[in-house]
């Protein structure tokens, strides 16, 4: 097991990653006060609730079971947890344990954000995406039906559990999908781990645990350094959304669901490196290493057929990281190093974005 | 005109409080985007919306009026702001203003704390409670239909314009509910600006000007002290909820709005008074003191006759201030210095919640 200690002052928290820390009773000594939400859902709950519950027997267990999906992810849904903790009776010294993926981590984060204006919460993330992402940063939220993730506060964990052992029942295109966050941060932060990356892709996707707790470690240790220089995102947070501007203008193309948020970010990433080298950044080369890793790691690196550039360039602009009107993207200077920017030829995102279908051939 | 500087560092903000402040031309300074979003309500917008309007023409100024009253402030009507500001494409450099009382405020608040995780906003309260009350202390939230302001948010404002001309369309009643606010910081700090309200009593229920400033200024800048000293409410805070334990309990028992919240507090304030009296605190002389400036603020002080000890206790046994099933009260040790304690004789409160109904005897 690696601890990895996100440093944030008085809000400092350890992430403990690891094959079964689920099992390693680290929960209860993270609880102050005697009562205890787990939140969970129906897919992950028949998995792992049990163990988390044997741990907590000295406590005031309450559970709440969600819908699986990203599509619950919503006000209604968070009101529910809101209905379980008062019905038990949950007071401001309570906390809550997020069992499950990022919605789960995310509406579970947000209620406990603004139950009784802030009470105490513990992730337990089961996808590798969750596990990378949303261990770091105390961002959480629900969707709105006019924009994803639009409504949320930033709330940051006491402790995360990262469970590699978990891992093995997850679908491989989940596990693909959080690969291409992992890949993320070798793009935007470090050029070692992009190689190291490359070396041990085929370690990861067999789910070897060393090689899944060294990328994990060192995503979440990426974040953490990213995050504390920015934590309420004005600067080089931002380079976090690498490939993300790109990735939800095809999640929102194709509905929700159909394209895995880890899926489009994949080919999103290429996209903004396709940008980045009709900039004049990165080389050919680089670019078909970015591309080739991508594919390794079992993502798509194709835009949907049926997206034109219009249709682009209009849902990328309703994205959060447009300021007055201006498409604003982080690209990619050289592997290892990126940048945000909206000083780019808007011809040569046309360009990428006509592309975008055919980037398989670029 | 004064201004209050409340000091929270880089959340530091402004309070101009005075007679029409709202035509100083003060908001424009404080917008930093291009986009400002206007909550109101229906009893307030035609009465002053306009002449906020007539400030901001430089701006995109969208409206959302919402219906007035404490029954509104839920989930569902927070959503309408969400739909509004993402109806009229609001970016995270937009301003929320939030122009009417505590429920406009709160929810307003709230709103700002959560949209895109957090927008600026500023408060424009139009009853002297929320002037006194909402201006300070960061406290956003909504209802629960099981428990009043059980969803929140600490949210700063980044200024406060109490404009003390407004209050001429407040109901006298309203004025009242403000002033018990307003006597509860004399009655847990400051024993000689209770002397000042005993003097000034008159003046400000005919809404003198001058006197109204002062009241508001100083009720301002003691809760402005209390809230430095301890921003997330874990200690001396907690005076600030004298009276709010036994008034909640009145709310509930006689169903919100039909004892408006200062009542409650009023009445609520002197069974403190009286428990703290039983317990060997205040003088007979002091309680009467207390009692003679409740009754001249224009505030109740008998507690509902339908109300039993049994009732009283189960809805205060509900109270967010209870930790671990104990009942915390504030009391009053002497006119201006008040304590938060669960170390009283039960019988005593018992003694307190019987008399309930004769206070006006005691």
């Amino acid at each position: 097991m690696l601890t990895l200690t996100v440093d944030l002052g008085d809000r400092t928290y350890p992430i403990y990653i690891g094959g079964n820390v689920l099992d390693e009773a680290l929960l209860a000594q993270h609880v102050r006060g005697r009562q205890v939400m787990i939140v969970s859902n129906e897919t992950v709950a028949p998995l792992y609730l049990s163990r988390l519950q044997a741990q907590l027997s000295a406590f005031q267990v309450d559970t709440l079971i969600l819908p699986d999906g990203e599509c619950y992810k919503d006000l209604d849904h968070l009101n529910l947890i809101f209905d379980a903790l008062l019905d038990k009776r949950h007071n401001r010294t309570t906390t809550l344990i997020a069992l499950g993926g990022g919605v789960v981590g995310d509406m579970t984060g947000f209620a406990a954000a603004c139950y009784q204006r802030g009470v105490d919460f513990i992730q337990v993330p089961t996808t590798l995406l969750s596990q990378v992402d949303s261990s770091v940063g105390g961002k959480t939220g629900v969707n709105h039906a006019k924009g994803k993730n639009m409504i949320g506060a930033f709330h940051q964990p006491i402790a995360v559990l990262a469970d590699t052992a978990v891992l093995a029942t997850l679908p491989d295109r989940e596990l693909s999908a959080g690969l291409a966050e992992v890949i993320k941060y070798g793009l935007i932060y470090d050029a070692e781990f992009f190689d190291w990356l490359e070396l041990n892709m085929d370690k990861l996707r067999a789910q070897d645990a060393e090689a899944l707790t060294h990328a994990i470690f060192r995503a979440c240790q990426i974040k953490a350094e990213v995050v504390a220089q920015d934590e309420r995102e004005s600067g080089i947070r931002a380079l976090l959304n690498l490939g993300h501007t790109f990735g939800h203008a095809i999640e929102t193309s194709q509905g929700y669901g159909n394209w895995l948020h880890g899926e489009a970010v994949g080919t999103g990433m290429l996209m903004a490196a396709d940008l980045s080298a009709r900039c004049g950044w990165l080389s050919a080369e680089e670019v078909s290493r970015i591309r080739a890793l991508i594919i390794a790691a079992g993502l798509p690196v194709v835009a949907p057929q049926d997206m034109t550039v219009e249709e682009f360039r209009q849902l990328m602009s309703v994205d959060k990281k447009v300021l007055d009107g201006r498409i604003r993207l982080v690209l990619v200077r050289s592997i290892g190093d990126a940048l945000v920017t909206q000083d780019f030829d808007s011809a040569l995102l046309d360009e990428t974005l006509r592309a975008g279908a055919q980037l398989a051939q670029f």
